[in-house]
């Protein structure tokens, strides 16, 4: 299906911040990037360069004053995403030098004390996709969804404390409870059509039966017509807007809406 | 300047021919990307990866049959290329890791057999800056610039010996000079303003003074309003279009326009 | 000075444990590797690659039993590290796009809590090598150094809460208050002549003036006669030894001597 | 078997010349590293960077008068290397990204010329392993073997004019002949035990079956006791040694011998 994204973003800066956008998405599988925008009002151009994992990044100086960056995406995605539930465990020696790393604790995926939890809520499924689901499941009957609950220093341990959170919040938990089970997983962040309500979203990916498949905990069922922006180890790798100074976020609006005319 | 460039290409494949295209440019110095689209008919997905040089690839399978892809970029562009005599010659110890690859000779540029042609074209010019523009005025008055006379087995030896060729031969001849006097120098295809007769352009940039520098042998004096597409070692790296199979390209539509209206 | 480092490190699994070494160091600034052994007892190869940091990895999968590992450099060392007060901070949009995640908080940095304490710390300084050079002094002497206080869950928060830990969590604390001072800043592993107990050691590195300047708040002076054995984040990224399962660290020998003969 | 390699290189220089050196293997498949040892006489330090390739590249300006380089390695090596005549070609499409400019002409492989004449050796073939071997046959059987008779600028075109060359020649015509039938295919530098007369060597690997398959074509039959030290797309990336001046090279010593005390 044909989806169009966009995403405005308000700030006001007291000083000048300088500051990495990833608002660029790839083409990759189940997506194709047909068209995309990236405005600045008031006009100023950004850099861009490819970090460590592929992803596009804008750099800017936000200036002094109000500023707003309309990011605007159409692209071709998948109507449902794979589901496997043979999709095996790949035992860690088997693993591409590449994907090791996302086996290890990040800033905001503590996985390494998370190990009881994740063979608990796993116990006695099967090594692969349906350990994975196991924890999606888990996540999504037992963390509450409530927006403002947590805020960008909120990580996988502290929403298992909190009992409560947002999307990337779900993400990092089920990032961390798979890499306590040995399973390499890392965060995207996108878009999701139908979100509600609407808004930036965050899942993750886990890496089993030799590729990425993805999970997303706060959902009820899997749920296709998503456009990746970004993959990384968490948060920190891929925010949609990191700042070095103060920024005021005064608005956000997101739609992501079916596209039919591409005029 | 905004400028909008466009470059339709149609091909007719009598098998399935599996193709690199870079059609998708990124933002960096002295060009900012607002838009992009990218378009396929009959309608095919491609994927995407970044290369070594950060450059987006996208692959796809040419179906059999007429197949046409079609590449828009609005882009604001500096109005002019950096220009500065007094850039210095970066002595190879000082050179930062990842640009020495770019002083070695690559497929099409046979820079370890161009020693003597380096030095008479350059002889008595300050290192850097001033060696590198009498290579660009060297080429851009002792070759001929005329359409049809190469091909994509066509290297700078080559026109050394035929005194004739395209853009894509004077940027190969350009670069492997440059690397007979240990400069680094690189390829950059992209799209040309004012461009005559419009086509899709290569150039050359030269690692003097700490950073990149714009050349265009092609041309009799420096001119901006370029579009970046891809940077590499040479065309090899860098082609619009790789294909892996026998593709007859039917016709090619390039504009490059001024933007004036983005809605 | 010519330096011979060794460390053996003793294992007893229950199970086979796919483990991550990071234990052959590059020549580098102020290091050049004349010599590297790695041993295994029982004989078991390992298989290498180079992280995105370009550090190599030695990939193993630990057997049942005992099992020793013992690596060995030679390395010339300089004898003083670089100091210079005059190193200035690097404004955020003039730093090499590399360099732009050493300032993202990490698992065990999580410079997002701690900016207040940095600016604390640092009140009065000049921006840059100044501003470091306080953190390192005031880790120096409100930290207790006090071996087995922490673990490899550990983090920078919680040394501050604590009051004790050892290098790496020295390390960690540098690094996460120089980022929340945007300096970008980077753990080092590896070895210190002279340094009592004898052990692997950690410090980290703080990118100003340009490029990165060696800071270790576990001593109370600038100290060189070092062996860097990787760079990264912080220590998930570089950890001596990754273990994916059970493993029992029976003993571990390290050595740091001035080497006289190399035959 | 455990094989002791080294390569003893005098050099004289008029002028200070930047070198790179590639003399570091790392293990992997088929090759554990247990000892290294560089040295340098007069006495000079080198740093260490990796390329894109993740090899090992050492970093030294050479002094003006003689200067001697001595690499030892010691490396537990496969006695065989890996034949499999139903090891399959694998599609383009199916190829990871980072293999793809595999397939691309380069430097010394002058692929795009060379279709009819891959395609004549290995008419009839199965495509994959059978087609890689009998490229190698031919070459073996085609090709006369001189010391002497090629230079830095030979290409794989220039031996197929002349029927004449070295391993590196070998190599490049090897490796132009599997691209142009669309199979990846790189260069590898080392030492090969029991080669006469003993010398650096070059071969190559083809990707097929989905990993990489050593061949050599100055050999009648398949030799396993192969130390690797790099890899690449032609001799310009994997040169023992590259210089940037005028360098002459008095000596070479090279040995390849079992190695039966490591103490």
């Amino acid at each position: 299906m044909l989806i169009e994204a966009s995403c405005l973003l308000d700030f006001t800066c007291d000083s000048r911040v300088p500051s990495i956008f990833m608002l660029r998405p790839k083409s990759g599988v189940g997506q194709f990037v047909v068209r995309e925008d990236l405005r600045t009002t008031p006009y100023l151009s950004m850099t861009e360069f490819a970090d460590n994992y592929g992803n596009l990044c804008q750099r800017i100086v936000l200036p002094i004053g109000t500023f707003q960056v309309e990011s605007r995406v159409v692209a071709d995605c998948a109507d449902e995403i794979d589901v496997d539930y043979n999709a095996w465990w790949v035992p860690i020696e088997y693993l591409p030098d590449y994907i090791l790393h996302f086996l290890l604790p990040s800033r905001y995926c503590e996985s390494d004390k998370l190990g009881n939890m994740a063979m608990e809520i796993s116990l006695g499924k099967k090594p692969g996709y349906e350990q994975v689901e196991s924890i999606r499941q888990w996540i999504n009957s037992h963390i509450r969804y409530e927006y403002g609950t947590t805020n960008s220093s909120t990580s996988a341990l502290d929403i298992v404390t909190s009992g409560v959170g947002v999307c990337r919040d779900f993400a990092h938990l089920g990032i961390s409870l798979c890499r306590a089970l040995d399973i390499p997983a890392r965060m995207v962040t996108g878009y999701l059509y139908g979100l509600k309500p609407m808004d930036l979203h965050a899942w993750f990916e886990a890496y089993i039966g030799g590729r990425w498949y993805c999970f997303d905990a706060t959902q009820t069922e899997p749920k296709g017509k998503r456009i990746q922006m970004a993959y990384g180890r968490d948060a920190a790798d891929v925010a949609f807007a990191t700042h070095f100074g103060n920024v005021y976020l005064n608005n956000m609006i997101v739609k992501v809406e079916e596209c039919t005319d591409l005029s």
